[in-house]
């Protein structure tokens, strides 16, 4: 049975559309819902747990399906919440679909068109490892990045950028809005982590051989682009946070911390969903005897 | 570390293509490899463990994949088996396809049509849940499912069934040594249960009250066509089991048996490729200590 308690509040960590995101107002480090990392994992544990309960239902009920998307710096912590909240799950209904950068076909439609074949339908659960999210974050960085796009009237010049986000936005949310409609439930995660985490995270990469695959001198480049990231993030998630699509702003320099409240807030929107498994119509259970008998004949 | 002990012979559960199989002589119990469930358990919680790292150098090599396919009747086991042994692999690298019955389009397409946009591209793992191996299957018990297929030539006389199926199962062949040439590892598992036991599984369905929503009366229908079936299996998989694409018949009429010899001999092949963590080039890590000066600094 799916425990009642439910330890996060969700709603601190939601992103309130009406108003500008801050981030430097929001914590990084982990709350004190939980008084240490041997709670912290007991939590993620009864989480998970509530999860896979709440996946089942969402398998059985063929009536909803979760879109979950991940977003975050660099060595955030993406990948281990992945594993450690999804990993769980029944791989049969759940799909994890990685957003790196776009091939030369996908460049040349719409942003949002590579996302669609990964949709989940009813019934299941799709997790974007980034998303459609990055042609407003890490293009916004690097407004270079949209040339090859060869988008019409578009020049590199800040108003026409400016107009490039503010409509990417706005289809973002009315996707976004479409898809809730249809009984998709969309869940955001922003995983936030200090610059100084970060920088403990990238270190280890350099300085433990058995982690040295997963350096890529790139991120650094990256890292020295920090307040531009931070700006686009803000921007975003402020533009796009609805009640039907929130975002949350997740403390993530404890991984256990951020794993636990992530794993919380999706079992508990999907309990909110009061999904039942699929009750057989009565007719067709006036025949279960008669199956029954004829089964054990054979 | 994965450990080397490996308890199930996995030589005697493959299918040798040279000579026709016949699934009587084959058993579904429990072999002696394990003394009862809870060292059965026990084996499967290792296998899944040797399995996590496997995939994790599979991933991180990016030079090989691997395609599983799972086949088998009616209730053998099919869902708890991708529960158990390829849920608690990291859902990053690894997908899950179902292949029900094919839609108007795919029926329109040559057979193995519909599986290519799921193969696995270097580092994943797919695991097909039933496959195209299902047009020498329930097609073969089911020819009149051809007609809307409309294959020029194609008439529902023995003959010219007998043609389909022996191109059929050259095309397989044809198909899974490329892959196997490609670098993707081609493991397939038949699930082998008794009728017996089937019986009991499909009686569970309709007479626990939670397992109501599971039951669907065609699975009587298919039942009473159990000896065809049979049939169709041998030919299939004598026919398309080579040493590059191997089938293996998985005495299933216990669970954790049959998950656990499946978690083992993946682990095991996995193994057999020898793979190695990606090796960083020596100049890159001549960098890497004034990387890490670097990014001290800031």
């Amino acid at each position: 049975m799916a425990r009642k308690q439910h330890r996060f509040d969700d709603k601190r960590f939601q992103v309130a559309g009406s108003k500008k995101l801050q981030l430097s107002k929001r914590s990084t480090a982990a709350g004190n819902e939980l008084s240490g990392k041997s709670q912290g994992l007991e939590t993620l544990a009864a989480d998970v747990s509530a999860l896979q309960e709440a996946q089942e239902l969402l398998y059985a009920s063929q009536t909803n399906s979760l879109l979950i998307i991940l977003q975050g710096m660099d060595a955030a912590g993406k990948d281990g919440t992945i594993r450690h909240v999804m990993g769980a799950i029944n791989p049969q209904g759940c799909r994890v679909t990685p957003f790196k950068a776009p091939n030369d076909l996908e460049r040349q439609h719409h942003f949002l068109w590579r996302a669609m074949p990964h949709l989940p339908e009813r019934g299941m659960i799709s997790l974007f490892n980034r998303s459609y999210y990055e042609e407003v974050l890490v293009v916004r960085v690097h407004p270079d990045f949209l040339v090859p796009q060869r988008i019409p009237g578009l020049t590199l010049q800040p108003k026409s950028l400016q107009q490039l986000w503010r409509k990417r936005f706005a289809e973002i949310r009315a996707f976004e809005k479409s898809l809730s409609d249809h009984g998709t439930m969309v869940l955001k995660f922003f995983l936030h982590v200090s610059r100084e985490e970060q920088k403990e995270r990238l270190l280890e990469r350099l300085t433990r051989p058995e982690k040295h695959w997963k350096f890529n001198p790139r991120d650094l480049e990256e890292r020295a682009l920090w307040p531009q990231y931070v700006k686009a993030f803000e921007e975003a998630l402020s533009a796009t946070s609805r009640n039907h699509a929130p975002w949350y702003v997740i403390p993530a320099d404890n991984k256990w911390y951020a794993r636990a409240a992530i794993a919380d807030i999706i079992a508990r929107k999907l309990e909110s969903l009061k999904l039942r498994f699929p009750k057989v119509p009565e007719e067709d259970r006036q025949n279960f005897q008669a199956y029954a008998d004829d089964l054990r004949k054979r």
